[in-house]
């Protein structure tokens, strides 16, 4: 039998109660529920930083897993709460923008959830995670169809976080979606999409420093050297043998770069 | 079947093996218990911290529930290791206060746990979330009945943090019982008494700030501006739009507060 | 039916996708599979101390359980991932040395993990975590046979972290292992090998300080006075009451201890 399988990825610590109260109020709804922490260290209020997380994850999950997402600026006024049906799972979040990843890379279909008979009988203003999404992710994985939920909309918000932008013939803009744990950049440049940055020469503008490296592994260049990385995420990395580019370039999320192909 | 359910709530922070040794303690007498953990990052030592995080968490888990609640200062001395009744569900822990929240909200009978058959064979002075209150938590939630622990007593240790004293005829004195990842100043005044704030006005001091205004969500004052607000936790919480309220005050949990309804 | 059990260590944090895309492969493979994290806050690339994790943690877990450590300074590399079965338990690992005090502890045979079937089949050069190990943890704990996964191998890495030397008549030169949590250093001097410090007089340099008082819990000396204690982890420890002893000594991991048994 397989069991029902939730991730949760909010920006609510690990210091508080508040993830394993939604873990309760799952639990006590769908008894045996498997629940999956992806992360709670995400910035306060940074959508962007959620919407890469859950984007760089779901795809390993099994088809049916149920993705909650709370990093919710606006919660308690009347931003909605929204169900999405992509790639064979589904996302539970804030319509604020923070699943644009997963439009931008999966058919999908988005409802607005009003059936409040799936929300715990007193809902706060401050903590949706606990009384909307926890108990509808826990409805939802012990198989109410979607549709009980709320009817599709298509107005929904869709941030640009996402994608460089061109501004030369050469040149593409962009961001840093997200600093890692060990202080590489991701930046929003996907590797697939640059990919010729392996056969010619080019330069990546970052903080005070230009990158013109493209290393295959952490361990190529010398520790302090700087250089991009495919990394893992499927984005052009800047990274440093060992030791943190963030802290190195006085980068974060948020931080520009430009890069110019040759 | 329903799964055996316990949580876990500590001051072991997230670094060491301590909660995962827990963890296969309780997983080696139980295969495939289900363990939530509600927190471990408890400021070290801080019993009402802890007290204030289980009485949040414990009423959204099922009914047998097994709560392990391990802050213990006084490891290794001849504080007494308890086993509470309450609420349909069970609480194992040290018989230092912690437990206070739940036995002013719910009745309860109180095991002093005497039945070393269910520790681990050896016993650290060190480490009884390991040694004593793991080995106990799954036997209980396997179906050991919970007198088999040991004996009722009723000279266990009550605190009276989570209370504020009237020091006035419109005054009442309190304290913040925990400041939250987002830096919102939980205090110890449950809303339900204070609700005519609502319609009366108000002052709450706290640090070289006094706050009139209660809003009814986050985003409702612009930012920078203090406010109260009736919190997810039941208590009066003091808050500012998307920034810290602990920062800007310099407070933290025992910090006093004030307030005066008029 | 004992459900599959598998136990995570890595430095990978808790603010990236990390552990939980590693979750997410491991739960496509074997659904329902139990997981356990140990620790992912292991200092970056610190191999010794993940080694120390995982060597206090696996003796507490049932037999067949899957401990998957991945602290990797050299992903990407030519570094071997090996599957090492001892203590009726398995461990992966990359072949850096980071499961010497399971090899010191426990009879072993090591395998190096050549089945790329086993694999994600594309495999990156920075996250092998999600790649390669998450999923052969996972086919494992489903029951393949370890033999299925690689040749023995005898040439694997071993470090010495795990030992004090002798350095004179009645001095013994170590380390420290870990800070936990609580800031007590825990040393390499294993207490059952200087359990004789009960009955003589000693003396443990450290930093600029010089300890010779042994106490057997954490109350038993005044605030502020640091003194030795057998921990929990088997090994000697420096500690002070309610207070951090690395604060104190201004020591991390590593730093060096001389202990004088007269």
């Amino acid at each position: 039998m397989l069991r029902s399988l939730i991730t949760l990825t909010t920006d609510f610590g690990a210091s508080d109660h508040f993830v394993g109260t939604m873990k309760g109020v799952i639990l006590r709804i769908l008894p045996g529920a498997q629940i999956v922490d992806i992360s709670h260290g995400v910035r306060a209020f940074d959508i962007a930083e959620a919407g890469f997380l859950v984007a760089q994850a779901y795809r390993y999950f099994p088809p049916k897993t149920v993705h909650v997402v709370v990093v919710d600026p606006g919660v308690g006024t009347s931003r909605r709460p929204i169900l999405v049906e992509a790639a064979k799972q589904f996302f539970l979040a804030p319509d604020n923008g923070v699943l644009s990843m997963i439009y931008a890379q999966e058919k999908h279909k988005v409802r607005m959830i009003t059936a409040s008979k799936y929300f715990l009988p007193a809902v706060s203003q401050t903590f949706h995670g606990r009384d909307v999404f926890a108990p509808v992710a826990a409805h939802l994985a012990k198989g109410v169809p979607p549709a009980r939920f709320g009817k599709l909309i298509d107005d929904y918000l869709r941030a640009e976080f996402d994608r460089p932008t061109r501004t030369g013939k050469r040149i593409w803009t962009g961001s840093v979606l997200k600093v890692d744990h060990f202080g590489n950049l991701i930046t929003n440049l996907p590797f697939s999409e640059f990919s010729r940055i392996a056969e010619r020469p080019f330069v990546l503008a970052i903080g005070f420093e230009k990158i013109s490296k493209l290393a295959s592994n952490y361990t190529e260049c010398p520790p302090g050297e700087l250089f991009l990385i495919a990394g893992s995420s499927g984005y052009l990395e800047v990274s440093t043998n060992q030791g943190s580019a963030a802290k190195r370039l006085g980068c974060a999320s948020g931080s520009a770069v430009e890069l110019t192909v040759y």
